[in-house]
Protein backbone atom coordinates (compact mmCIF):
# COMPACT_ATOMS: atom_id res chain seq x y z
CA UNK A 1 0.00 0.00 0.00
CA UNK A 2 1.48 3.68 -0.85
CA UNK A 3 1.67 5.95 1.27
CA UNK A 4 2.33 9.90 0.54
CA UNK A 5 5.76 11.56 1.46
CA UNK A 6 4.70 13.36 4.42
CA UNK A 7 1.43 12.84 5.65
CA UNK A 8 -0.22 8.80 6.23
CA UNK A 9 -3.31 9.07 4.36
CA UNK A 10 -5.17 6.30 2.35
CA UNK A 11 -4.53 6.86 -1.46
CA UNK A 12 -8.10 8.04 -1.97
CA UNK A 13 -7.72 10.56 0.38
CA UNK A 14 -4.66 12.33 -0.88
CA UNK A 15 -5.81 11.72 -3.97
CA UNK A 16 -8.85 13.90 -3.58
CA UNK A 17 -6.67 16.15 -1.63
CA UNK A 18 -4.78 16.92 -4.48
CA UNK A 19 -7.49 16.90 -6.53
CA UNK A 20 -8.81 19.94 -4.34
CA UNK A 21 -5.38 21.83 -4.46
CA UNK A 22 -5.51 21.34 -8.19
CA UNK A 23 -9.27 23.34 -8.35
CA UNK A 24 -8.22 25.60 -5.95
CA UNK A 25 -5.11 26.12 -8.10
CA UNK A 26 -7.67 27.36 -11.21
CA UNK A 27 -8.30 30.26 -9.33
CA UNK A 28 -5.08 31.93 -11.03
CA UNK A 29 -4.45 30.03 -14.01
CA UNK A 30 -6.43 28.10 -17.03
CA UNK A 31 -6.79 24.46 -17.13
CA UNK A 32 -4.76 24.47 -20.18
CA UNK A 33 -2.03 26.14 -17.99
CA UNK A 34 -2.15 23.69 -15.16
CA UNK A 35 0.58 20.48 -15.14
CA UNK A 36 1.62 18.20 -13.41
CA UNK A 37 4.69 20.12 -12.91
CA UNK A 38 2.38 23.27 -11.45
CA UNK A 39 0.37 20.42 -9.03
CA UNK A 40 3.73 19.07 -7.78
CA UNK A 41 5.39 22.45 -6.98
CA UNK A 42 2.34 23.76 -5.03
CA UNK A 43 1.97 20.11 -3.27
CA UNK A 44 5.42 20.02 -2.51
CA UNK A 45 5.71 16.03 -3.81
CA UNK A 46 7.27 14.37 -6.67
CA UNK A 47 5.71 14.56 -10.36
CA UNK A 48 6.48 10.75 -10.28
CA UNK A 49 3.79 10.52 -7.35
CA UNK A 50 1.67 12.66 -9.09
CA UNK A 51 1.77 10.89 -12.11
CA UNK A 52 1.04 7.49 -10.18
CA UNK A 53 -2.14 9.52 -9.09
CA UNK A 54 -2.99 10.90 -12.07
CA UNK A 55 -1.22 8.94 -15.14
CA UNK A 56 -0.88 11.62 -17.85
CA UNK A 57 -1.76 15.51 -17.95
CA UNK A 58 -5.16 15.09 -19.83
CA UNK A 59 -6.02 12.11 -17.34
CA UNK A 60 -5.02 14.80 -14.76
CA UNK A 61 -7.08 17.47 -16.39
CA UNK A 62 -10.15 14.79 -16.73
CA UNK A 63 -10.01 14.16 -12.76
CA UNK A 64 -10.45 17.90 -12.31
CA UNK A 65 -13.19 18.28 -14.24
CA UNK A 66 -14.90 14.98 -12.73
CA UNK A 67 -14.09 16.45 -9.30
CA UNK A 68 -15.64 19.92 -9.89
CA UNK A 69 -19.01 18.10 -11.35
CA UNK A 70 -18.86 16.14 -8.21
CA UNK A 71 -18.60 19.03 -5.88
CA UNK A 72 -21.49 21.02 -7.93
CA UNK A 73 -23.84 17.94 -7.19
CA UNK A 74 -22.90 17.54 -3.47
CA UNK A 75 -23.47 21.20 -3.32
CA UNK A 76 -26.99 21.46 -4.92
CA UNK A 77 -28.41 18.56 -3.61
CA UNK A 78 -31.97 18.95 -3.29
CA UNK A 79 -33.32 20.16 0.31
CA UNK A 80 -36.40 18.28 2.07
CA UNK A 81 -39.45 19.87 0.77
CA UNK A 82 -42.98 19.38 -1.39
CA UNK A 83 -42.53 21.95 -3.05
CA UNK A 84 -40.40 21.64 -6.95
CA UNK A 85 -40.28 25.47 -6.09
CA UNK A 86 -38.56 25.42 -2.96
CA UNK A 87 -35.82 22.69 -3.71
CA UNK A 88 -35.28 24.38 -6.94
CA UNK A 89 -34.61 27.91 -5.90
CA UNK A 90 -32.29 26.52 -2.75
CA UNK A 91 -30.03 24.14 -5.20
CA UNK A 92 -30.06 27.32 -7.47
CA UNK A 93 -28.64 29.78 -4.63
CA UNK A 94 -26.33 26.42 -3.54
CA UNK A 95 -25.20 26.54 -7.54
CA UNK A 96 -25.11 30.48 -7.51
CA UNK A 97 -22.27 30.21 -4.27
CA UNK A 98 -20.45 27.64 -5.64
CA UNK A 99 -19.98 29.82 -8.77
CA UNK A 100 -19.41 32.81 -6.84
CA UNK A 101 -16.78 30.14 -4.45
CA UNK A 102 -15.37 29.13 -7.48
CA UNK A 103 -15.11 31.54 -9.88
CA UNK A 104 -12.23 31.31 -11.94
CA UNK A 105 -12.22 27.17 -11.43
CA UNK A 106 -15.75 26.85 -12.81
CA UNK A 107 -15.20 28.95 -15.88
CA UNK A 108 -11.82 27.94 -16.48
CA UNK A 109 -13.11 24.13 -16.27
CA UNK A 110 -16.62 24.84 -18.13
CA UNK A 111 -14.37 26.69 -21.30
CA UNK A 112 -11.73 23.50 -21.13
CA UNK A 113 -14.44 20.88 -21.17
CA UNK A 114 -16.77 22.47 -23.89
CA UNK A 115 -14.29 23.55 -25.69
CA UNK A 116 -13.99 19.94 -27.04
CA UNK A 117 -9.89 19.35 -27.57
CA UNK A 118 -10.68 16.25 -25.21
CA UNK A 119 -13.77 14.50 -25.54
CA UNK A 120 -13.63 12.77 -22.32
CA UNK A 121 -13.31 16.37 -21.06
CA UNK A 122 -16.75 17.19 -22.54
CA UNK A 123 -18.00 14.40 -21.74
CA UNK A 124 -17.86 14.01 -17.93
CA UNK A 125 -18.78 18.06 -17.78
CA UNK A 126 -22.28 16.85 -19.99
CA UNK A 127 -22.86 13.73 -18.29
CA UNK A 128 -22.46 15.80 -14.60
CA UNK A 129 -24.81 18.29 -16.43
CA UNK A 130 -27.54 16.23 -17.05
CA UNK A 131 -27.40 14.79 -13.72
CA UNK A 132 -28.39 17.95 -11.97
CA UNK A 133 -30.69 18.06 -14.51
CA UNK A 134 -31.96 14.97 -14.04
CA UNK A 135 -32.49 15.19 -10.20
CA UNK A 136 -34.80 18.04 -10.92
CA UNK A 137 -37.44 15.07 -12.29
CA UNK A 138 -35.90 11.80 -10.74
CA UNK A 139 -36.59 13.24 -7.07
CA UNK A 140 -39.85 14.21 -7.19
CA UNK A 141 -42.79 12.96 -7.45
CA UNK A 142 -45.64 12.93 -10.87
CA UNK A 143 -47.71 14.81 -8.50
CA UNK A 144 -45.12 17.34 -6.79
CA UNK A 145 -43.99 17.78 -10.31
CA UNK A 146 -47.29 18.75 -11.59
CA UNK A 147 -48.18 21.33 -9.07
CA UNK A 148 -45.26 23.14 -10.49
CA UNK A 149 -46.79 22.54 -13.93
CA UNK A 150 -44.25 20.12 -15.05
CA UNK A 151 -44.68 16.89 -16.87
CA UNK A 152 -42.24 14.31 -17.64
CA UNK A 153 -41.78 13.86 -21.27
CA UNK A 154 -38.75 13.74 -23.77
CA UNK A 155 -39.80 17.19 -24.50
CA UNK A 156 -39.60 18.65 -21.10
CA UNK A 157 -36.16 16.90 -20.60
CA UNK A 158 -35.04 18.25 -23.98
CA UNK A 159 -36.28 21.40 -22.91
CA UNK A 160 -34.78 21.35 -18.85
CA UNK A 161 -31.46 20.60 -20.00
CA UNK A 162 -31.28 23.78 -22.35
CA UNK A 163 -32.59 25.68 -19.46
CA UNK A 164 -29.52 24.32 -17.70
CA UNK A 165 -27.05 25.60 -20.27
CA UNK A 166 -29.63 29.15 -19.84
CA UNK A 167 -28.87 28.80 -15.94
CA UNK A 168 -25.00 28.36 -16.83
CA UNK A 169 -24.82 31.22 -19.09
CA UNK A 170 -27.25 34.04 -17.67
CA UNK A 171 -25.22 33.41 -13.77
CA UNK A 172 -22.03 34.19 -15.53
CA UNK A 173 -23.46 36.98 -17.28
CA UNK A 174 -24.91 38.41 -14.21
CA UNK A 175 -21.64 37.60 -12.24
CA UNK A 176 -20.14 39.70 -14.47
CA UNK A 177 -22.43 42.81 -14.76
CA UNK A 178 -25.82 42.71 -12.45
CA UNK A 179 -27.22 45.58 -14.09
CA UNK A 180 -29.09 46.31 -10.89
CA UNK A 181 -31.05 42.63 -10.89
CA UNK A 182 -30.93 41.54 -6.98
CA UNK A 183 -30.06 38.20 -6.65
CA UNK A 184 -32.83 36.81 -5.09
CA UNK A 185 -35.05 38.30 -8.04
CA UNK A 186 -32.51 36.52 -10.36
CA UNK A 187 -33.35 33.24 -8.32
CA UNK A 188 -36.52 33.79 -8.40
CA UNK A 189 -36.80 33.94 -12.53
CA UNK A 190 -34.57 31.46 -13.10
CA UNK A 191 -36.92 29.11 -11.00
CA UNK A 192 -40.19 30.11 -12.20
CA UNK A 193 -38.51 30.32 -16.15
CA UNK A 194 -38.46 26.67 -16.02
CA UNK A 195 -41.90 26.34 -15.07
CA UNK A 196 -42.79 28.89 -17.70
CA UNK A 197 -40.69 27.40 -19.95
CA UNK A 198 -41.86 23.80 -19.59
CA UNK A 199 -45.62 25.09 -19.86
CA UNK A 200 -45.20 25.86 -23.60
CA UNK A 201 -43.72 22.67 -24.38
CA UNK A 202 -45.03 20.15 -26.82
CA UNK A 203 -47.36 17.65 -25.12
CA UNK B 1 -4.42 45.61 -57.72
CA UNK B 2 -3.95 42.08 -56.67
CA UNK B 3 -6.00 39.11 -58.71
CA UNK B 4 -6.61 35.92 -58.26
CA UNK B 5 -3.78 33.52 -60.67
CA UNK B 6 -6.72 31.68 -62.35
CA UNK B 7 -10.36 34.01 -62.34
CA UNK B 8 -10.15 37.82 -62.62
CA UNK B 9 -11.78 38.96 -59.34
CA UNK B 10 -11.00 41.52 -56.96
CA UNK B 11 -9.45 40.92 -53.98
CA UNK B 12 -12.94 41.05 -51.81
CA UNK B 13 -14.42 38.63 -53.77
CA UNK B 14 -11.29 36.22 -53.70
CA UNK B 15 -11.25 36.34 -49.95
CA UNK B 16 -14.80 35.88 -49.76
CA UNK B 17 -14.39 32.58 -52.03
CA UNK B 18 -11.75 31.22 -50.12
CA UNK B 19 -13.46 31.26 -47.04
CA UNK B 20 -16.55 30.15 -48.33
CA UNK B 21 -14.47 26.99 -49.17
CA UNK B 22 -12.58 26.91 -45.62
CA UNK B 23 -16.70 27.19 -44.56
CA UNK B 24 -17.71 24.31 -46.33
CA UNK B 25 -14.02 22.03 -45.75
CA UNK B 26 -15.63 22.22 -42.44
CA UNK B 27 -17.79 19.67 -43.50
CA UNK B 28 -15.25 17.12 -42.70
CA UNK B 29 -13.04 18.42 -40.84
CA UNK B 30 -12.31 20.70 -37.17
CA UNK B 31 -11.63 23.83 -37.08
CA UNK B 32 -8.49 22.95 -35.68
CA UNK B 33 -7.63 20.87 -38.05
CA UNK B 34 -8.23 23.01 -41.08
CA UNK B 35 -4.93 24.71 -41.72
CA UNK B 36 -3.80 27.30 -44.46
CA UNK B 37 -1.95 23.91 -46.02
CA UNK B 38 -5.48 22.10 -46.03
CA UNK B 39 -7.11 25.43 -48.03
CA UNK B 40 -4.19 25.89 -50.17
CA UNK B 41 -4.71 22.58 -51.35
CA UNK B 42 -8.34 22.90 -52.21
CA UNK B 43 -8.16 25.91 -53.62
CA UNK B 44 -5.38 25.28 -55.71
CA UNK B 45 -3.54 28.18 -54.83
CA UNK B 46 -0.54 29.05 -53.15
CA UNK B 47 0.21 29.01 -49.39
CA UNK B 48 2.01 31.93 -49.93
CA UNK B 49 -1.07 33.66 -51.79
CA UNK B 50 -3.81 32.62 -48.36
CA UNK B 51 -1.03 33.85 -46.09
CA UNK B 52 -1.51 37.25 -47.99
CA UNK B 53 -5.13 37.19 -47.84
CA UNK B 54 -5.44 35.96 -44.31
CA UNK B 55 -2.34 36.42 -42.18
CA UNK B 56 -1.79 33.64 -40.35
CA UNK B 57 -3.82 30.02 -39.22
CA UNK B 58 -5.07 31.93 -35.82
CA UNK B 59 -6.49 35.11 -37.93
CA UNK B 60 -7.82 32.18 -40.69
CA UNK B 61 -10.05 31.07 -38.21
CA UNK B 62 -10.87 34.04 -36.59
CA UNK B 63 -12.01 35.08 -40.23
CA UNK B 64 -13.86 31.95 -40.80
CA UNK B 65 -15.73 31.93 -37.07
CA UNK B 66 -17.09 35.88 -38.52
CA UNK B 67 -17.97 34.32 -41.61
CA UNK B 68 -20.33 32.04 -40.36
CA UNK B 69 -21.67 34.73 -37.64
CA UNK B 70 -22.41 36.71 -40.92
CA UNK B 71 -23.82 34.35 -42.85
CA UNK B 72 -25.86 33.29 -39.60
CA UNK B 73 -27.00 36.72 -39.08
CA UNK B 74 -27.95 37.20 -42.87
CA UNK B 75 -30.09 33.71 -43.34
CA UNK B 76 -31.89 34.58 -39.75
CA UNK B 77 -33.20 38.51 -41.14
CA UNK B 78 -36.87 39.07 -39.93
CA UNK B 79 -39.07 38.82 -42.12
CA UNK B 80 -41.77 41.84 -43.14
CA UNK B 81 -44.72 41.39 -40.32
CA UNK B 82 -46.02 43.28 -37.22
CA UNK B 83 -46.30 40.14 -35.26
CA UNK B 84 -43.15 39.56 -33.22
CA UNK B 85 -43.87 35.86 -33.01
CA UNK B 86 -44.36 35.38 -36.47
CA UNK B 87 -40.96 37.13 -37.29
CA UNK B 88 -39.37 34.74 -34.53
CA UNK B 89 -40.69 31.58 -35.50
CA UNK B 90 -39.37 32.23 -38.58
CA UNK B 91 -36.10 33.17 -37.70
CA UNK B 92 -36.08 29.94 -35.67
CA UNK B 93 -36.51 28.26 -38.77
CA UNK B 94 -33.70 29.64 -40.82
CA UNK B 95 -31.40 28.78 -37.80
CA UNK B 96 -32.67 25.35 -37.38
CA UNK B 97 -32.07 25.18 -41.44
CA UNK B 98 -28.97 26.88 -41.78
CA UNK B 99 -27.61 24.21 -38.96
CA UNK B 100 -28.88 21.34 -40.64
CA UNK B 101 -27.21 22.73 -44.33
CA UNK B 102 -23.67 23.08 -42.14
CA UNK B 103 -23.97 20.78 -39.36
CA UNK B 104 -20.35 20.05 -38.76
CA UNK B 105 -18.68 23.23 -40.07
CA UNK B 106 -21.52 25.05 -37.23
CA UNK B 107 -20.65 22.60 -34.46
CA UNK B 108 -17.09 23.15 -35.56
CA UNK B 109 -16.67 26.48 -35.18
CA UNK B 110 -19.14 27.40 -32.54
CA UNK B 111 -17.04 24.55 -30.02
CA UNK B 112 -13.62 26.16 -30.98
CA UNK B 113 -15.18 29.39 -30.38
CA UNK B 114 -16.42 28.76 -26.90
CA UNK B 115 -13.37 26.58 -26.12
CA UNK B 116 -11.99 30.01 -25.96
CA UNK B 117 -7.82 29.27 -26.43
CA UNK B 118 -8.37 32.19 -28.50
CA UNK B 119 -10.27 34.90 -26.82
CA UNK B 120 -10.95 36.57 -30.33
CA UNK B 121 -12.45 33.83 -31.82
CA UNK B 122 -14.82 33.54 -29.05
CA UNK B 123 -15.57 37.27 -28.98
CA UNK B 124 -16.56 37.09 -32.69
CA UNK B 125 -19.09 34.31 -31.81
CA UNK B 126 -20.20 35.76 -28.86
CA UNK B 127 -20.96 39.15 -30.98
CA UNK B 128 -22.67 37.78 -33.66
CA UNK B 129 -25.24 36.01 -30.56
CA UNK B 130 -25.57 38.95 -29.00
CA UNK B 131 -26.43 41.36 -32.71
CA UNK B 132 -28.98 38.16 -33.73
CA UNK B 133 -30.42 38.32 -29.79
CA UNK B 134 -30.14 42.47 -29.80
CA UNK B 135 -32.28 42.30 -33.30
CA UNK B 136 -34.81 40.86 -31.96
CA UNK B 137 -35.45 43.96 -29.66
CA UNK B 138 -34.24 46.44 -31.77
CA UNK B 139 -35.88 45.43 -35.23
CA UNK B 140 -39.83 45.45 -33.54
CA UNK B 141 -41.45 48.66 -31.55
CA UNK B 142 -42.10 48.85 -28.22
CA UNK B 143 -45.88 47.97 -29.15
CA UNK B 144 -45.38 45.13 -31.43
CA UNK B 145 -42.78 43.76 -28.52
CA UNK B 146 -45.50 44.45 -25.45
CA UNK B 147 -48.46 42.52 -27.83
CA UNK B 148 -45.86 39.32 -27.70
CA UNK B 149 -45.57 39.64 -23.78
CA UNK B 150 -42.01 41.78 -23.54
CA UNK B 151 -40.37 44.72 -22.32
CA UNK B 152 -37.01 45.54 -22.72
CA UNK B 153 -35.52 45.71 -19.54
CA UNK B 154 -31.88 44.81 -18.62
CA UNK B 155 -33.07 42.14 -17.03
CA UNK B 156 -35.27 40.66 -19.94
CA UNK B 157 -32.10 41.08 -22.58
CA UNK B 158 -30.20 39.39 -19.69
CA UNK B 159 -32.48 36.27 -19.96
CA UNK B 160 -33.22 36.80 -24.02
CA UNK B 161 -28.76 36.11 -23.85
CA UNK B 162 -29.65 33.06 -22.03
CA UNK B 163 -32.62 31.92 -24.48
CA UNK B 164 -30.67 32.24 -26.98
CA UNK B 165 -27.93 29.68 -25.91
CA UNK B 166 -31.20 27.59 -24.79
CA UNK B 167 -31.88 27.66 -28.54
CA UNK B 168 -28.57 26.68 -29.84
CA UNK B 169 -28.08 23.46 -27.26
CA UNK B 170 -31.73 22.58 -27.61
CA UNK B 171 -31.64 22.86 -31.66
CA UNK B 172 -28.04 20.65 -31.56
CA UNK B 173 -29.86 18.27 -29.28
CA UNK B 174 -32.58 17.41 -30.91
CA UNK B 175 -30.48 17.00 -34.09
CA UNK B 176 -28.61 14.65 -32.54
CA UNK B 177 -31.88 12.86 -31.52
CA UNK B 178 -35.36 14.52 -32.37
CA UNK B 179 -37.08 12.10 -29.73
CA UNK B 180 -40.47 12.52 -31.76
CA UNK B 181 -40.69 15.97 -31.71
CA UNK B 182 -41.30 17.97 -34.95
CA UNK B 183 -39.47 20.02 -36.12
CA UNK B 184 -43.12 22.41 -35.98
CA UNK B 185 -42.90 21.47 -32.38
CA UNK B 186 -39.92 22.48 -31.30
CA UNK B 187 -39.40 26.03 -33.42
CA UNK B 188 -43.44 26.48 -31.85
CA UNK B 189 -42.39 25.50 -28.38
CA UNK B 190 -38.72 27.61 -28.50
CA UNK B 191 -40.43 30.47 -29.83
CA UNK B 192 -43.40 30.58 -27.24
CA UNK B 193 -40.40 29.71 -25.15
CA UNK B 194 -39.37 32.97 -24.93
CA UNK B 195 -42.53 34.97 -24.02
CA UNK B 196 -43.10 32.62 -21.62
CA UNK B 197 -39.75 33.02 -19.73
CA UNK B 198 -39.70 36.80 -20.29
CA UNK B 199 -43.18 36.80 -18.33
CA UNK B 200 -41.51 35.83 -15.10
CA UNK B 201 -38.51 38.59 -15.61
CA UNK B 202 -38.09 40.77 -12.49
CA UNK B 203 -40.14 44.20 -13.47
Amino acid sequence: MTTSPRVRLDPETRRAQLLDLGVSLLATRSLEEMSIDVLAEHAGISRGLLYHYFGNKQDFHLAVVRRMVEDLYAATAPVDSDEVAVRLSVSLKNYLDFVVANRSAYESVRRAALGGTNPAMREAYEAGRSQLLDRIFDSATEEQLAAHGIVDTPATRLLTRGWGVLVEEVVLDWLADPRGIGEDELIASLTLGLGALLSVAPA
